[in-house]
Parts: C-alpha cells; structure tokens; sequence
C-alpha cells in the first residue's frame, strides 16, 4: 500500500464518522460471506447513539444477499435501517423487516446489479466491501464472496475497504470478474463451461473514490456444517435415483452442471452423490458453494465449482486455507448475475436443486413468506435457476413443526415459483415430475407422492370440493376454502383437524 | 416438385386416413398466423365418423401457440382432442378444456422447443405443417409463422405438408431458421440487434418422412384490426409519456427495441408512436407482428419487425402482399424460441408491453383463469417477456363487464407473473412503477394510481384489514378475506357491493 492510501487507514469508529444520515450503502456479502463486519458494526453505535440524542440517523442497504449479524443484524438492532435489498437472513433484521421497521424488498438475485446500473434502481452512494487486498492504482481484490461488488465498487462516489487478513493470499486468483454490458451494448456472455474464466481476477475502481481503508481478521461467521439428517437422505436418495432413471431414458446427458440452493437438503444431494458409485465427476455451476464440495472433493467427484459465494465454517474455512493452493485451480468466484445469469444456465443445462417452504397441488412454490405474511429470508437465486434449468428440482421435508405444517397445501399462501417454472417436486414421501401434467393429474401426483399420509385425506378432501364447485373447470379451485389448512393452523397452530394429534 | 414429392399430393381426406389413434400431432401456427387448415378439418371429420361408429380415436395436439377454428375449433368439436400445448385461444376447445374433455397444459412459448427436443415432453409422431412450398431435396419454406415447426419437421417420423399457394412467393427470404442446440452444446445465440440473420431460410427435413402433400389456398382467419377504442388510447399514452420520462431521467438509453403483446391495447401502443412526434424509429423483436406494424410503416416509423408470427387480417395479408418486395427487408421470422429466447430478450433490452387478465395489490398478474378456474387462452409468452425485459410494462383497462369485475385486485385468483417479474402497471386510471417499492408501498401505488376509483375504497378497506390482521408483517395479507372481491362476483356478478349498481 502506497502513502497515497496508506493515509486512508483508520479505525472503524473513524470511517463510520464518514457515513452520513440518508446513504444508500452497497456492501459486499453473499449468504455470511465476504461481509463487512467492522464498519457496520462501528455504523451501528455511531447510528445508535445519533438517535438516542435525537438526532435523524438511517441508511439503507443494497448487498449481495444475506449478510452477517456484525452487519445486517447490527444495523437492524440499532433501528438505522431504512430500506433493504435484495436477500436477508438475519434474525434481527427479519424480526424488524416483519414488524413493519424496516422496508424490505425481495428480488432476483441474478437481476439486482443490473437494475442498479441501469438505474431502474438509485446508484449507492457508498460502497462498504470486504477485500483482501488493494493496490495503489486500485486493483481491489475480493474475500470469499463476489456478490454485486463490482457495480456498487463502480457506482458510488465513496469506497470504504474492509481488508481482511485472516485470508492472507488465499483468495488471490480466485475470483473471475465479468460484468456485462447493459443494452445497447450488451453481448453474449461468453461462458461455454461451467469453469470458464472471462474477466479479471480484481474489480478495477478509481483510487480517489476511496474515503477509508479499515484493517480486520474477523472470520465469516457461518454456522457449523451439521450431517445430513434421515429425511435429507432420503430426499437426497430419490433424487439420486431420478437422475439415473432420466439417464437411462436417455432424457439427460452426462455432464450437466449442478446447482445447489443453500441448506441441509441441499447439502445432503451433494454428500449423496460423493457416496453413490454410480454417480461420476461433477461439476457446480451455482451460487453458494456450501462445504458439501468438501465431501465431493475428497471422493475425488469435483470437477469444478463455480459460484459467487464461498459460504463455509470455520472449521471449513481453515481446512480450505490448508489446501488452497492444490484446489484453486478448481474454483472460479463470479459476480453474482452471472452466476445467476439466465443466458449462461440455459445454455450450460443446468440441473437446479432448491428448498421450498410450501407447494401446493398444481405446482406453485412459496420460497418466502411464512402464512404469506411474515418474510423468512427471501426468493433468493431460487428463480434465476429453476426458471432456465434444463432439470429442476423442489425439495422441502413433506411436514414441518412435529407434523402441525404441511408442506403441500390446496394453494400456497404466497407465490414465488409459478407452477410453469416447477418440474419435480421431493419430499421424503416421494417425489412427483410434473412435466407435461395437466393440472388435475399434476394435483394427484404430487398428494400421492409427496404429501404425508396424515395429510392426504385433507388434500384430496379439499381436491374434491374444488372439483365440485368448478364443475370441471380447467383448474378446479374454491377461492372460499383453499386456504382452510392455513387458516386453521393460523388459530389452532395445527393445520390438520382439531381432533388430529401432533403425529411425529 | 419432383415425381418422388408429387406422388405424395393427395386430398386432405385421404391425408386424414393416414393419421392413427393416438398420435401426438405438432402442428405449425401461432396466433391464428400459418396453422395447417385442411388436414385438421378433414381429420374432424374422419375422428367423428369413427366415434360415432364406436371405435376410439382420439389425438393430441402441440403447437406453436394459437391455432384458427379450422384446426383447435374443427378438433375439439369433434370430441377427438385428449392433450393440448402449450396454448389456444379458440371459443368451442375453451370450452372443451373447461368442461374436461380436453387435458390442457399451459407453458411458456419460449420453452417448448427445447422441452421436446430435449425428451422432458414426449417427441410428436406426426407433423402437420403449412410452407409455402418444399423442395425434392426437402427444404421446406414455412408461411406466415416460425412456430415450433423446425422442431417438429426435425423430431416426427412422419410428416404431412399443406402447400398453401395463397401467398405466392411473398414469404420466401421471411424466415430465418435457426434452431439453438441443447446442452451440453449449445452456444450462444448469435442476435446482437433485433434484425440480425442467423439461420437459413427454409427448414430441412428428410423427404422420405413426408408422407403426404395436401394443396390449400385458404387464408389465416385473423379478425379484422380494430381501431384503438379511447381506454386503449389513454393507456397508449401513459406509457408513451413514461418513455419519455425515463428517457430524460437518462434511465431508459434510446433504440432499445420493443414487444407488444397481442390485442387492442398493444396495438393502440404501436398505432400512438407511429402518431407521436416524439417517438423515433423503432424496432420490434417481438413474438407476434400484429398490422399495427403498417402504422408504423406508413409514418416511416419501423425500422424492422422480428417476430414468429405475421398475424395479418385478410385486408392486413392483401395489403402485405402488394407491398411485400419493399417491406419484405425489414421483417424476419423466426422459431418461438428464439423469438422469445430470455438470452436474446436480456442482451437486446427489451420494452415489453403485455396485457393483464387481473393484477393485484402487491404486483402480481393473472394473464390466463378467470376466477383462478377457468382458462382464457394461456400465459403465452409474456413471461419469456416480462421476466427478461429491460422494463415491463402489464396494461389493462381498470375494469371489465360494465364495471362489475375490477381489473385490480387484492390478490390474484391465479398467479402467472409474480412481482418480482412485474415492474410497471398502466390503466386508463394512471400508471404506477412499481421498481424498488416494498410491498405496502406499492399495494398504495397501485390502488391509488390504477384501480377505479369506484373500487378505492374496497380495495383500501381490503389492504386496511390486512395490515390490522397481519400487525406490520412484511406482507400485509389476511387469507380469510383477500378473495372476497372474487368471490361476491361469483356470487352476485359483481365485484363491488350489493349496493353498488353496474356503474358504466
């Protein structure tokens, strides 16, 4: 680091003075990776501590995706949030987000940079992102996540660097920084296989526009990779079984990439398929790359993984740092809309795996609102995949709360993914490939195959009425009772009848 | 045509006996725009005769899009249809599908190609395709739609020709015929401007599965152009005056080329820019090139047309074809996938303008149930559309019958599109842009900008019982009332209450 910024170095508590009430704040971050975690929280106190003494203090915040709590759940907690996009995974911020304190929005993953530079969405004024390096002619490298880092680095007239040590030179050459062109002067993405690289290893930004420089060697604070539990297996199974069978039938060609969403489930299909000896090499063209990769990486399974977040424990992180240097040649980081992007996943046919909260009959998704009220985290990268997968999947435990939720309803009470972007749903009950069903066979397939036992009578039950009442319509539906199982659990805090028992 | 074609010409009654029980028929044609006329109807015929004799026979059909009553009306009132995709707009197989004798799926027009190529939908076993001429060698020349045709031509064992002599060579050169590989090779598209030529001018085809040529000279049965009525031209309008205004606020770069769905509303949009002396030359890279295109020709205003489907009346097709040696440079066709490809739609920018069944609160549009039951036509391709676009606009007049159905509602009966896909409502009450808004803000954008304003004030007593209901969650919604709007319209045959007379 040369004087020129070297001058620039200061305590999070100094950079934070440099924030003012009302920016619109563009961090680094994807799913608790590669976050600011100092300035934020410096942001906090400082914000805090302006309103307890009266004085107007809020920003608003474009990120990646979730962020950590020394970030998103600081922010929230100190009550400075103003406005929040696109993704959020934060107790405290979910907790605001729902009493109606924060306005948040919930968007495409894959969409939020470009609509940002096009304006469609206001310029960030501020840049707070996590590097691991930064050179005097402004060379920033990144940490463990790409995010839309490379457009708020781009747009806002004010850059703070949270450089963080604890990486040391592991991240060098690990990221691919592509940013495409917006219309008129867009052209193909030029990604022909999952490992391509087609940028710069650093995002280019103008040394000037950097206010502060913060030194850190906090790690990501990403939870412990738990086994996968019973359920996860056997959805992870079926799915395994599947893609043999289509195989076979000579509906799926060998070496399609995978997507993988984020969670247990999801990081059980991944174990699975280290552990199937049917199952060859792989490789992951997707957005989170979980510590599952681990596992593929040590049944010598992966080809390659190509993602816009390293989203990993401690545990994992140190195991990584130790085999960097035999491994890096095998990850590529990407900005995330082209991680997400649906030009490069309908072109390299990829197979999309994703966790639903709810579906219901005729093959609709809710990834986001529980009852259709209360945010969880958001839809995520979700749709960017299952909307241009060759392959998608929907996967969700068939029950949740002991037995008092049922995963599949008569209507989901909120719609992420319409029932045109669904192919198969799984649960552990079964699974259902909805391809060119109609709408009645679609609702039977998925009661028989993926609904609980328990449920199934209620289901059909409600089945029924629809029928009834639309007396053959295209899609039998009865606006008066679709949502009486979200209704009854909403009073009753059990969806199936009262004189049903908690069963599991 | 050599011997070796020529003993293939027979009557479309004799191609008839060639079809059996259960063949799964793709067809060209969309949107009433080059669909095969002969065959289906002699088809009708002979299915009927034969059920009425008690033997069983029925077909399924996949298209491009909608087809004339000569093919979906002639077929469903035979009784002799089992499976339809991905999309109809005839009054007698409506009723079909809404009475249950006709399975219906509907998809997204830029998906159904790839779905059946790739084996995820079974492969046709017969084509039954309109051209305007075929060669020995096989080089068949399509007539006025792209469709799925090549798909279709390429994976079915037989084929059967309409040769309609009616256009002469007006479309030879219109087509441009490019088919995109599947993964693991496919490959970029190669369109960088909304004209681009990539593909060839006819599709080819092995002659030997032609089994039979059948001789036509009747025209596509498109209904005549209506004028723009005035709730059409308000809404024109607005969206023009919105153009604008993006375009000053440097938000909205210049010669980004437009779709316009199908309809009055989108044709009032193309006839108000061809009349706007604001408005420069444009380009459409559009699915269905509707006759507003001759407004725009007329002014001087079209600087080229890409679309899958010439949709001309009879008035519109004599008018082409004097004109057709001009003009013929500036159109091209092409397969629906590409029409409607979401890689080419993202890289060219696309202003999407489509129309809305029903739109609710939160930004959600039904295009395809009436009542979430009973199907209108389809989603077509504006979600190809709508999801990829540069900026989106859903236009619908703010009520429907009288007045006694608003076109805003609390929450949609059906969701085709959901609000992370919409950006811009048009009515003839206002317009409401919708990007960046957190849920409550925009539930008040819409009801203030786009509903009726006889119908305010139960939509605000609608959002009001929400918010009480849900105490300030993210998404204000209470599932016990939100479909009571819907649900006295089923009763009463208005959505306002009793008190309320029809009021236009």
């Amino acid at each position: 680091m040369t004087d020129s910024l070297q001058c620039k170095v200061m305590s999070a508590e100094e950079a934070a003075t440099l924030i003012q009430n009302g920016e619109l704040i563009g961090v680094s971050g994807f799913t608790l990776a590669g976050y600011p975690k100092e300035v934020p929280k410096a942001l906090a106190e400082r914000g805090k501590a302006l309103r307890e003494a009266g004085v107007d203090f809020k920003v608003s915040l474009f990120s990646g995706a979730s962020t950590g709590d020394e970030c998103d759940g600081n922010l929230a907690r100190a009550g400075i949030l103003d406005w929040r996009m696109p993704y959020q995974s934060n107790p405290s911020l979910r907790k605001a987000i729902n009493d109606g304190s924060v306005r948040y929005l919930d968007a495409h993953l894959g969409c939020m940079g470009p609509m940002v530079r096009s304006g469609a969405l206001p310029h960030p004024t501020l840049a707070i992102i996590e590097a691991v390096a930064v050179t005097p002619d402004g060379r920033v490298y990144l940490s463990s996540s790409g995010g839309n880092s490379a457009t708020y680095l781009a747009l806002a007239d004010k850059i703070i660097l949270e450089i963080n040590s604890l990486y040391g030179d592991a991240f060098l050459g690990f990221h691919d920084t592509f940013v495409p062109a917006l219309a008129p002067f867009a052209k193909p993405i030029p990604i022909l296989s999952a490992g391509d690289r087609v940028g710069e290893e650093f995002v280019r930004v103008d040394p000037s526009k950097i206010i502060a420089i913060v030194h850190t060697d906090r790690a990501d604070s990403v939870n412990s990779f738990s086994e996968p539990d019973p359920t996860s297996k056997i959805i992870a199974g079926q799915i395994l079984e599947f893609l043999h069978h289509e195989r076979k039938k000579g509906r799926l060609p060998e070496g399609l990439p995978y997507q993988s969403g984020v969670g247990n489930v999801a990081n059980a299909v991944l174990c699975a398929m280290a552990n199937d000896p049917l199952q060859g090499c792989i490789s992951l063209y997707t957005e989170v790359i979980q510590e599952a990769v681990f596992t593929l990486l040590e049944a010598e399974k992966l080809k390659g993984a190509s993602g816009t977040a390293l989203t990993f424990s401690t545990a994992a992180q140190k195991l990584f740092k130790t085999n960097v240097n035999s491994w890096k040649k095998r990850f590529v980081l990407r900005q995330q809309e082209v991680s997400n992007s649906p030009e490069v996943i309908r072109r390299l046919g990829i197979i999309s795996m994703n966790t639903a909260l709810e579906c219901d009959i005729y093959g609709n998704v809710n990834s986001s609102h529980v009852s259709g009220m209360s945010i969880m985290n958001g839809i995520g990268g979700s749709a960017d995949f299952a909307r241009n997968c060759a392959l998608g999947f929907f996967m969700t435990p068939s029950t949740a709360k002991n037995g008092a939720i049922s995963a599949i309803v008569p209507l989901v009470s909120h719609v992420d993914h319409t029932d045109h972007d669904t192919m198969i749903f799984v649960t552990e009950q079964g699974l259902a490939d909805l391809r060119g069903l109609d709408p009645i066979t679609r609702a039977h397939a998925i009661i028989d195959h993926c609904a609980h036992p328990h449920y199934r009578h209620l289901l059909n039950e409600s089945l029924n009425f629809s029928l009834r009442f639309s007396k053959g319509k295209h899609l039998p539906l009865s606006l008066e009772q679709v949502f009486d199982m979200h209704l009854r659990f909403m009073k009753t805090g059990n969806m199936a009848e009262d004189n049903f028992e908690t069963f599991i």
